[in-house]
């Protein structure tokens, strides 16, 4: 195989070209494997100034173009999840490899496709219209499918302090669920984890008077639980739903266990807070458990967006490139679009089709990759041009 | 230290001295270090003849002077429990040490002690009544602490076969609480153990609709069934109850699990039998679950000596001795009792103070050992003088 990685950017490059280049480039959580550098690179042919903004471990680029208002940022990331079992993949996951219409590798559509297809529609964008309004920006991690510690979150908080003002993200997460466009996402559900060790009293099971079984305790209090009736969402999100994940408690067959670890987790629509969840379980948990310790791990607070420029711009772009109405959604889990939702800045996240994505074999329809293309390159003329 | 082990019998011996001499035997289940050939040449001073029963990695003997009824058992253990954390114990476990009044080593109380008691008894009883009714036997298992597979059981079972009968036996079990002989055991609870792999479907918790949560069924089982009221007891039992030991679901905090594993035992009184038991609870799971294994493991059925001959004998013995009424109960554990009482035998445990069996620094009263052979004597004297 050629050593893709190695090739300098050029503006002759197709998305296939560039995705099968990025691709190629190892770049599981939280390695960058030089895509952000390829990127940067291929961004400066195109007129962007790029900043490299390192947290920790992770590596994000920051690359502007323009100054003015308003301000279109793509967002994604360049990491990948691992490959899983080599031996169920039927190519190298990190030799992207074109079948049967498809590009195999692993971040085929989860998300360098979208990356490539950022990149070919700028490209093409500022070639028609370099005089655009506005500003163009990239923000890209190597740190999405990671503990989200040091990627985007870290970078918003910077561009905050500065008071960049964000209009549009266009997030290149794989929105689309049977043709590219179908779906995208205009919001997320808040995530919120809870961790309960909950305590009674050890004991032998032949004196269980002189014992408190914390497992008898738990199992009340995760029976009420999981029947709380939360909200029946709204018309942007499903209903909230709470998920008990993980339990654990047992030493041996004739000990009454003195304690259980509890793990749950919440999605919630925009019709909870995290503040209202956490107090209403306290209360259940009150009423079985008189000594527990409670933590909560907020993973992202729900968000959507309102305002209808985006969102419209992006479903004409879809319907014009592929004629398909697309279907404005929040379900599935969360994405770094939660940390930009802070900015206030509108965001639309589409990209491929998803089925694929974190399972061996991932891969991507090539014909998509320039349709994803042009959706961006359409959006970004109906908002900038 | 003298080694003890090496120490021919000798019937000049006290109940002390044997005590030692067993403790220093390094007798952790299902080892017997010599315990039983030491107890066997004894007996066979006593004019007992010994049969050495040994199945898989546990030895037995079946000791008997006589033939004729009714038969009287002495029956107990050689093996021990391991030491535990040696740095806990002030004296060496397996080098018996008199402090305080007080002998320690591991199996002073657990029951090498009885042994040393029953042995010095039944010299003194054949010396006294050298034409005694009926006949005596041991029957020492170097298993009881472990599995139970190869020891008393298979004994007892060999036994029937043979129509050996047995009309008496006394367990050396350490019944006694505060004081020896405030505490006779009459009879034990069932145990039976239930073992459940309960299934829903595995999925993501961002997509409930998906999943069917194994750990949510779960919990309305275990709540349902925790709060069954199984019985009231009855005057020798105490009512029969539940325990869940353990519990364990989850993979990671972002998967709906599809399994849990749950086990759970129950100790039950004569008013159960361990099928109204397994029925009762396969009805609760099966409002709760439609996909799971379910396994019983049925550790002991109760038993309860109804006859009075025993139970007087030794009652009377203990008051003669220490001026005690004794306490007949049958709470606690299991013991081998259970697999002698299939035999239609009477069944009394009397033994030491049980306050640090199992545990560092156990230990017996020393003044207690000689109390206790007397007691035995005693309801020897009772039964077949
Ligand atoms: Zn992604
Ligand atoms: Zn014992």
């Amino acid at each position: 195989m050629t050593d893709l990685t190695t090739h300098l950017p050029s503006l002759e490059a197709t998305t296939l070209d560039i995705a099968k280049n990025l691709i190629a480039r190892e770049s599981v959580t939280p390695a960058d494997a030089g895509c952000q550098s390829f990127m940067a690179d291929y961004l400066s042919l195109c007129g962007f100034t790029t900043e490299h903004l390192d947290f920790g471990d992770t590596q994000n680029i920051w690359s502007v173009r323009g100054q003015q208002s308003p301000c279109l940022v793509f967002a994604g990331h360049t990491d990948v999840v691992p490959p899983g079992n080599l031996s169920n993949w039927q190519t190298n996951p990190f030799d992207p490899v074109e079948k049967d219409g498809y590009l195999y590798g692993r971040g085929a559509a989860d998300m360098k496709g979208s990356l490539a297809a950022m990149l070919t529609a700028t490209s093409r964008f500022v070639s028609d219209f370099p005089e655009h309004r506005g500003s163009i920006a990239f923000l890209i991690t190597s740190d999405e499918e990671g503990p989200f510690i040091n990627g985007t979150v870290k970078v918003v908080e910077t561009l905050m302090q500065r008071k960049q003002v964000i209009d549009y993200a266009i997030v290149g997460e794989p929105s689309s669920t049977q043709t590219l466009g179908d779906v995208i996402k205009i919001g997320r559900r808040g995530s919120l984890t809870g961790y309960v060790i909950l305590k009674g009293i050890q004991g032998h099971v032949a004196y269980p008077h002189l014992a408190d079984n914390a497992i008898h305790r738990a199992s009340h209090f995760i029976s009420k639980l999981v029947n709380i009736h939360w909200d029946h969402g709204n018309e942007h999100f499903p209903p909230t739903s709470l998920q008990v994940t993980n339990v654990s408690a047992g030493e041996a067959s004739n000990i009454i266990p003195g304690e259980i670890a509890i793990e749950f987790n919440l999605r919630y629509s925009t019709e909870q807070t995290h503040q209202k969840i956490q107090q209403t379980i306290e209360q259940v948990l009150n009423q079985f458990a008189d000594n527990y310790e409670l933590n909560w791990k907020l993973n992202g607070e729900p968000f959507l967006t309102q305002s209808h420029d985006l969102i419209d711009a992006v479903s004409q772009a879809i319907e014009q490139v592929n004629g398909i109405k697309t279907s404005p959604e929040t379900s599935g889990g969360t994405s770094d679009g939660r940390f930009i939702a802070k900015t206030g800045a509108q965001i639309v996240e589409l990209g491929p089709v998803n089925k694929t994505i974190h399972q061996v074999n991932e891969c991507v329809k090539i014909s998509e990759l320039e349709q994803l293309s042009d959706m961006y390159y359409q959006t970004m003329k109906k908002l900038l041009a």
